[in-house]
């Protein structure tokens, strides 16, 4: 089943010579299957498909769109054991994992197709039945959707922006990720097998294989495409930021990156549960192998002898917790060169590094801490270490840690510890988190983030280009739309909503 | 009254030496007052005290901010004829059109003051008194306003921008239009009254005067301003966008910049009311000596002898239609040089052009024709002339009128001019009519945006840089929020409509 090869349109397409494998961190080989870049012809051809798809698929009734992606979500279950196995392959990640994040990807395809089924989702004007204007959301055009390394499935081929994407009207072109594209193959075969099974147009998905950066760049220079969806590093998603700044015609580009997520510990839940509150972030922390975007790397605590003794707690736990692969060589390599970079900064102190397995692409869980007034003065501190890491930021008084806050670039989520009896003093602080971040959580962790109405995930820059969007919940489905508005339109001619 | 100052907060400051004055098309005589260019470290306390400001203003009940925008519109009113004297002093327009305006403007502020009077606007999540997460839309942080020099009171200095941006929640500081700076400076003064008796933080609002581009630039540069709104030329929004895309942290430019907004014209419609039409949009082109975004640059009609009539009849009536006035020299000699451009052209033929009045700065209305084919083949013929101007393009057949309207950069606005009777063949050219602009208008004219619910004045590049929103209407109000969660938050710290 699993090709190597390209889809585009309704075609399996292997045009290019330049082929690459993926790797599996926990045999620390490659994996067999070679896998071919597509080509700047093959490229061309799924952005004309996808023009040409686009006048179809934006009409089609919301009921056969929802039907679609039941088929996508139905499709990826019947891959079964295949699926898991070869998500894991590529990840090192386990299989419980593979499921559970398949269970998400199924869901949120789901989601958006009880979303569409009726045409609520396009915010139709409220006007009454004589009204001259009308209004209602509509499609953008052709996607391009980069998948996250940290996510195969739920933020990749068939993820969310995916899912969105398709449940607006949009066709979507996906350049798969090259650390796992034997899994997008399987996803993109489950894709292409639902548009046959439900009558969707050829080109309302492609999936493009590519190790470099050259196919994304002309996928996101292609006129055919109107918006771009990513998720990944800060470095990745500015770079589609600025080339698509640079188009004739410029298109929205909402990319989810980086982010290190404070998490303020007021002194009364330190004194109340600290080794509660260490318990429990040496498991946030080390989730995943700390390969999360909501990863907590930053932990914001006063000044105390109990904030010593927390900080020694918590090293401890993190310490002892196993080792486990990272997703790739790279992704351990870089781990390994910023977590060291963070180590040996002058202005840090290491509380703990649990031991190096010899066990390749394996990560070591690690914590520093740092003063405050250091932390302020030093951004070269505030960069996120990809990977199980964090520094516990030790403030003089409540004045410093607002500043501190405060200084901080864009964040995905904030996180406030504080017991009942804090509550009447903790508006400054919610206040100052609030303008840096997406989401505020309190007394929990940052780290799972569910798929719900009620959901931001995104924020100021850097953990989003567009704080006014999501990625995550039935509102990333904005990002793919425009309002348009029917002026005297004859009755004949105005979509049933606004009838 | 004028000072030719800046208003930076609650100080009215003028450090700098550079100064300019604006102009009187009516007598072809520059106005008096001397304008004051804002420093940069006028500009940059103007962008401290907005950050100051946002911390307060964010926050204040829906009915404070409402009463400062009430409060903003009475003062507009009572400047009574010195606003409208100022008016027509700075733009050559009528007085009528100067309180047109006014109406526009001061209804605007009233029907956002309307709007926040409760919290809907900010969209609450749904989710039960249990739900663990919540959300809300939340104000971005102080915006930069570029007004636009065709409408010096609705789309300048309190005009639709300032007014949904303050009242989301967000400082604003306009760079005020060198051609009305007065005009903008009792506007401004209006601003500074409301804020003062409504007990508006200092740096909810500066206003910048600038006869050049670089406070401009370094207002869209500026660290403390997180989004723009500009409405003027493609020219001017693309520097602007492209300009906020450098920025370490980027920010969302929405600018509303130029359309031809291109009007079909069925075969059945010309049979049936050749004259009416013809009459109508000599009107429509020639409204407010064509100084609209939405005036309508371009008429597509199938080519027949009816066509030749048609055109003859619409060159007829446009050329006894009174020159008036334009905006400003600038502006004038930008239209004789389009226009001139257009006539030349070798592919079009010149229908009509009124004789020049010998009266400095007025317009003479004029009309081209080109073939189908010929349009098809240059696209400088594609190109907007700010004026009153319009081209009819006979086209060879319905397809061919298709390929036109698909080839046509982003607009504002199509419109279709149809009998009952084609209602049933119109879908296609609706459609693509659909994919090219924000609003489709039937039997109607372009000219006229209804400030309601349902109004979408936006639209694909270059007619705006984000088709996702629109610069008119309730929904304006979206480009300058975000969406913000509230996960496990203690009713304390909630909002009271997410409680």
């Amino acid at each position: 089943m699993i090709t190597g090869k390209n889809y585009i349109g309704f075609e399996v397409s292997a045009k290019g010579d330049t082929t690459f494998k993926t790797f599996n961190p926990a045999t620390n080989k490659e994996n067999e299957q070679l896998i071919v870049e597509a080509t700047p012809q093959e490229i061309e051809e799924a952005c004309e498909l996808a023009a040409d798809a686009f006048k179809v698929y934006r009409k089609m009734p919301g009921v056969k769109r929802a039907a679609f992606l039941l088929a996508i979500a139905e499709g990826i279950m019947e891959l079964g054991d295949l699926l898991l196995d070869t998500y894991c392959m590529e990840s090192g990640l386990p299989k419980g994992r593979a499921e559970g994040e398949r269970g998400r990807t199924v869901g949120q395809l789901q989601m958006f197709a009880e979303l569409i089924e009726t045409e609520d989702w396009r915010e139709p004007s409220k006007n009454s039945a004589e009204a001259n204007t009308r209004k209602m959301l509509i499609p953008i055009g052709p996607v391009a959707v980069f998948g996250a390394s940290n996510f195969p499935l739920a933020y990749s081929t068939a993820g969310g922006d995916t899912a969105s994407a398709l449940a607006a009207g949009n066709p979507v072109i996906v350049k798969s990720h090259p650390m796992h594209a034997q899994t997008g193959e399987l996803v993109a075969l489950a894709i292409y097998n639902a548009a046959h099974k439900t009558g969707m147009p050829e080109g309302v998905f492609s999936n493009l294989n590519s190790q470099g950066v050259e196919v994304g760049q002309q996928l996101v220079l292609n006129k055919y495409i109107k918006a771009v969806g990513f998720t990944g590093s800060i470095k990745g998603g500015r770079a589609l930021y600025d080339l698509a700044a640079t188009r004739e015609e410029p298109i929205p580009v909402f990319a989810e990156m980086g982010s290190i997520n404070p998490v303020v510990i007021t002194q009364k839940a330190l004194e109340t549960r600290s080794a509660e509150i260490a318990n429990t972030y040496a498991d946030s922390i080390t989730l995943g192998v700390g390969q999360f975007c909501t990863n907590p790397g930053l932990l914001l605590i006063l000044k105390s002898e109990l904030s010593s003794s927390f900080v020694e707690t918590l090293g401890k736990k993190l310490s002892k917790k196993p080792s486990f692969y990272m997703l790739h060589p790279n992704i351990h390599a870089g781990y390994q060169g910023n977590k060291n970079k963070m180590i040996t900064h002058e202005a840090v102190t290491k509380i703990s590094e649990a031991e190096l397995s010899s066990v390749p692409n394996t990560a070591a869980p690690a914590l520093v801490t740092v003063d405050g007034a250091k932390f302020l003065k030093h951004d070269a501190l505030h960069q996120e270490v990809f990977g199980p890491f964090s520094m516990v930021v030790q403030c003089e008084d409540e004045a410093e840690r607002i500043r501190i806050i405060e200084s901080l670039e864009g964040q995905l989520t904030g996180t406030i510890i504080a017991e009942k009896s804090d509550e009447a003093k903790l508006a400054p602080l919610f206040e100052a988190l609030q303008s840096r971040v997406g989401r505020v959580v309190f007394n929990g962790v940052p780290t799972g983030v569910e798929v719900c109405d009620a959901m931001t995930h995104g924020g100021p820059y850097p953990s989003s280009t567009d704080s006014r969007f999501t990625a995550v919940g039935i509102g990333a489905i904005r990002r793919w739309v425009r309002p348009f508005s029917y002026q005297n339109v004859p009755k004949s001619l105005l979509p049933e909503i606004l009838k």
